[in-house]
């Protein structure tokens, strides 16, 4: 899925809005519990209840893992159900991953082969042959980490290249471009980190970039389309916890996609103000 | 398992030799395609050889996740395996993981709790609350990358921090020894940049390096031991598919047995000429 059509899908939800379906079996309703597959049980009533308002789905693997090979499975069942009931969903694996190139293509197998997604986010530390096994695949995404939205995002992300001048997640969109497209990359920047945008968007005026960081964490979605918009909207804003678990009672999927069906609006306000829903 | 516990096992087999685990089903011996668990079948055998030579052992996680939940099942009856056969041998997820706090949680319960793992692989890029809930698990530790032995590691790992004079991988491994011990966070330096060691020995001088990339990558063990021992070893040398596809024979586990032998035998009189046996 290139940009292009990304940004078709925008327009014909007029949303940008991705749910992270970080899902936590020690934080879902009880009754769930009783089911099978209580954590593909969960997803598939919040994909049902949110679908309509949203473009993409990101499963963060942390969630699954921590259940072992059961959550393993649970998130397989999570992507087939999508992609058989919601074809064209874009589908990102927050998986975090980054190898040496041998390894990085076994995750690139695991996620874009093995498992039907279109795109796995991406730790920059170890560097391009960590990350081009990703690109090698036609139609598929990288989603590098740039700026993220967390409190030690402050440790390292900030260091300013003595030779350049550059800070560290600067050095990292602009290096990094050259490896793929903006067709096939793209980066997380953390809403927390929305004063940043106007100079991000100087390195990559034309990448998607994949926010996180709205509700829980405390990022603004007005201040991040305000300075990260671009002419094919260029922004998937992410929101986890603040729709999965608005609610722990039987509503929680009515809740869930009441709670996405107004950010829907909000974004659709702001695609329309922008002149972008044409 | 603490730093004394560590170079205790080490004396005693004579070896700093971790073996790993990058089990790739289409690198595997033909005739073990028919058994129900291939991937484990191999791992067993391998493990088996190998084990009087070994102290630690670390499956690389991508290995088994590019065969979805059926490797993450293989990973699983492992590490059980290990733990039930060979007690006390050390375990290292190779995961490189890393999120924000709540997330690096469930990583950490995934590794340490779901399964039996003695530490895990982390990517420093997001800073201390993505490494510090591994660290909340007593006798646990993280192994945080630095230095990575890739082509890739040029591209950010030696930016220099123009405040400190700093290169990235000194400002990771400085930083992040208040995080925790010695004895709980140990650090990866690849064996393709052993000149590093020395640099690197003024900036932690007590704790286990993890060094990757000798034999396939190129690195040398004797360059390795010379610049990073310290007076308990403090180092732990992994070999992957030098060892494990040796042959791909039915005697691929005697042959995978004898490399570890060899390189066994190179050790304890590298540890021996160190004054480190007594």
């Amino acid at each position: 899925m290139n940009n292009q059509q990304l940004f078709e899908k925008i327009k014909k939800k007029g949303s940008f809005l991705c749910v992270g379906l970080d899902t936590d079996i020690k934080k879902i309703p009880d009754f769930l519990l009783e089911s099978n597959d209580p954590i593909f049980e969960f997803n598939k009533a919040i994909i049902d209840a949110t679908e309509p308002y949203t473009v993409a789905y990101k499963p963060n693997l942390a969630f699954y893992e921590s259940e072992g090979a059961e959550g393993w499975r649970s998130l397989e069942k999570t992507i087939n159900y999508i992609n058989e009931c919601y074809p064209g969903t874009f589908l990102i694996a927050d998986a975090k991953r980054g190898d040496i190139g041998n390894t990085s293509s076994m995750y690139a197998r695991a996620f874009f082969e093995k498992m039907g997604f279109d795109a796995v986010t991406v730790a920059p530390y170890m560097g391009e042959d960590s990350v081009k096994p990703f690109l090698a695949y036609e139609g598929k995404r990288v989603v590098l980490l740039a700026l993220t939205s967390n409190k030690g995002a402050n440790d390292f992300q900030f260091v300013t290249d003595s030779k350049t001048g550059e800070r560290l997640f600067e050095r990292v969109l602009r290096i990094s471009q050259i490896w793929g497209t903006s067709d096939n990359i793209m980066y997380v920047i953390g809403a927390t980190k929305a004063e940043e945008l106007k100079g991000i968007r100087m390195i990559v005026p034309d990448h998607f970039l994949l926010i996180p960081g709205i509700g829980a964490q405390g990022g603004s979605l007005q201040d991040v389309a305000r300075y990260g918009l671009n002419d094919q909207c260029g922004l998937l804003v992410n929101s986890s916890r603040a729709i999965i678990y608005i609610s722990n009672d039987k509503d929680f999927a009515i809740k869930a996609g009441e709670c996405a069906s107004e950010i829907r609006d909000e974004m659709y306000s702001i695609l329309q103000s922008n002149g972008l829903m044409t």
